[in-house]
């Protein structure tokens, strides 16, 4: 192939917040296919938070993205050439193809898609890994009851949306945390929340403590700070609190100040019984096919609805993450590709 | 009963660590059982760490003693006078007798005690409320597995010591957090704990991290504070945290000076998917007989062993009391009380 690959890629490691910066966009020949690989290209790019933490060297998970390394990321993507006899050109795969036009891959983790079943962008968000953290996280640390409350927050994310209207599903109230009134708007007359609370309003504590008139039972974290603490005090007796992300922690550069707070919380998690546990989605990679058949019914069904946020062009990318990270999007961001 | 009962009540709320000038001894008639009810003479008095929670004010699982009230505690007591055809006197039960001599029952748990089976005090000790917490903290939540490492602190005390033993019968490794060279000599030469610790020590990081060369899989929390501080680093991939008592934090007066490092705690739970967990013995009250079972079958066979700290006379609770949140007892800490 004598295509252009256009790829973005670490150009330095933000201390604190990241901007555009330190991303750089460069072009190279796209790769050839050896025996046994694909040549994908890259129709939508998944942004996510986590990738805030493969743009720093911290050990988390997963290695980092070193210095100008092409930044990872999910895709929904197209064989375009195949060295490999189960995958024929045409197909639509969900892969890690990372923030370019062009990647190969031997074909392992890909995931073969039907356009026809569902919208192929579906499968970087409700059907995809957001969905399934929200999906495994709740339900195996969670395990919301009926009649119980349940928040989140980055409730109109895919993550937290979904993770509302599993609770819903249950039987459990669902509480979203989401920034500004059109994005609470939405969770409570399109998702069905039984209430929705701005984290930018004047009193977010009290706010959530009226929205939680019998106090929270599932908290799902997914942003941490401000939050959690509004959440804490309200917390019952027995709360589960999966820990899946704490995205508003991620740019820190230096601890809060003092008091130190966390044998606050050891009291709370001892004279509450609360259960915190952090997870990752592939932790739970043997629910998958569980998660695609019962989530995939209930969007066929219309029980679950989910909202995108779609950018056009690789170039925007960065951008569009560092605004990820603000809250600024509203639905599920992804890059469109080309 | 014309006779005279001592008990000791709570004379003030401690601000920080409490004193023996906290309590004072009265003398009163010795209650008379009404119908339905046994008079209990207690015989051994429990002293426990949950105890310095029922002296302050602050909300916990259980109401807080009120000033001049008699001080809670369980005991092993005989039935002298019964208006409840379900105890003869003379049976030795367990009871919550209190800090004092005699007590009132309408007989409601009371569990009668065979002295010929086990001394009666380890029904106060391993075979009671402490060896429960033990027992069933450990196998639902710390659930620790052939070859891993499981580390406690307070570790000659009655929890401690058979959170060890049993991590040590799963097939684990057990390493022990106690205060002072002969209590450690204890836990490796008696109780064949792989390592121990002395927190008095001038390094116990560093001597922690040495004694975990494979890191931490489960931490039976006691204790809190600087131990805690030591085991974080340490802990691996999804370890398990049981919590079961802050004792180095009940006389906190104020929180320790900052940064505020909950934030540094909540990433470790994300990044290694750890499991926190707070529990009382009795949100595990369906397992008791199994506890009793299995845990007396180890004691006959010798597979366990305890240690008791026996102070001779209820006047001396309060002092022992004291010494106790100071780490002076030596194994199960017991009131002989007349």
């Amino acid at each position: 192939m004598a295509d252009v690959n256009r790829r973005i890629v670490l150009a330095s490691r933000p201390h604190g917040e990241p901007t555009p910066a330190h991303f750089r966009m460069e072009e190279a020949r796209a790769p050839t296919p050896k025996a046994g690989e694909v040549l994908l290209r890259n129709r939508y790019l998944s942004l996510d938070p986590y990738m805030r933490g493969r743009m720093s060297a911290t050990k988390s998970y997963a290695k980092p993205v070193e210095i100008g390394e092409t930044m990872v990321g999910g895709t929904v993507s197209e064989v375009v050439a195949s060295q490999n006899p189960d995958f024929q050109p045409g197909s639509v795969v969900t892969a890690f193809g990372g923030w370019q036009d062009y990647s190969v891959s031997d074909g392992k983790g890909l995931r073969r898609l039907d356009p026809a079943a569902a919208p192929m962008t579906t499968a970087l968000g409700i059907l995809g890994m957001p969905g399934m953290t929200a999906y495994t996280g709740l339900l195996n640390i969670g395990r919301p009851k009926a009649g119980e409350t349940v928040v989140v927050a980055a409730a109109t994310g895919p993550v937290g949306s979904l993770v509302g209207q599993i609770a819903k599903l249950k039987g459990a109230r669902a509480v979203g945390i989401a920034g500004g009134p059109e994005k609470c708007a939405f969770l409570r007359d399109e998702l069905g929340f039984a209430a929705a609370i701005d984290h930018r309003g004047p009193d977010l504590p009290g706010a959530l403590a009226a929205a939680c008139p019998d106090g929270i039972d599932v908290y799902f974290e997914n942003v941490g700070g401000a939050v959690f603490d509004a959440v804490l005090p309200l917390l019952n007796d027995f709360a589960r609190i999966p820990v899946c992300g704490l995205v508003s922690g991620y740019s820190l550069t230096d601890l809060p100040p003092g008091p130190d707070r966390s044998p606050l919380l050891m009291r709370a998690v001892l004279t509450k019984r609360l259960h915190i546990q952090g997870f990752i989605v592939w932790d739970f990679a043997d629910q998958e096919s569980a998660f695609l058949t019962e989530v995939g019914g209930w969007l066929e069904e219309g029980r679950v609805k989910h909202r995108e946020d779609i950018v056009e062009g690789l170039e925007k990318a960065p951008e569009a993450f560092v605004g990820l990270l603000k809250g600024r999007n509203f639905g599920k961001l992804l890059v469109s590709v080309s």
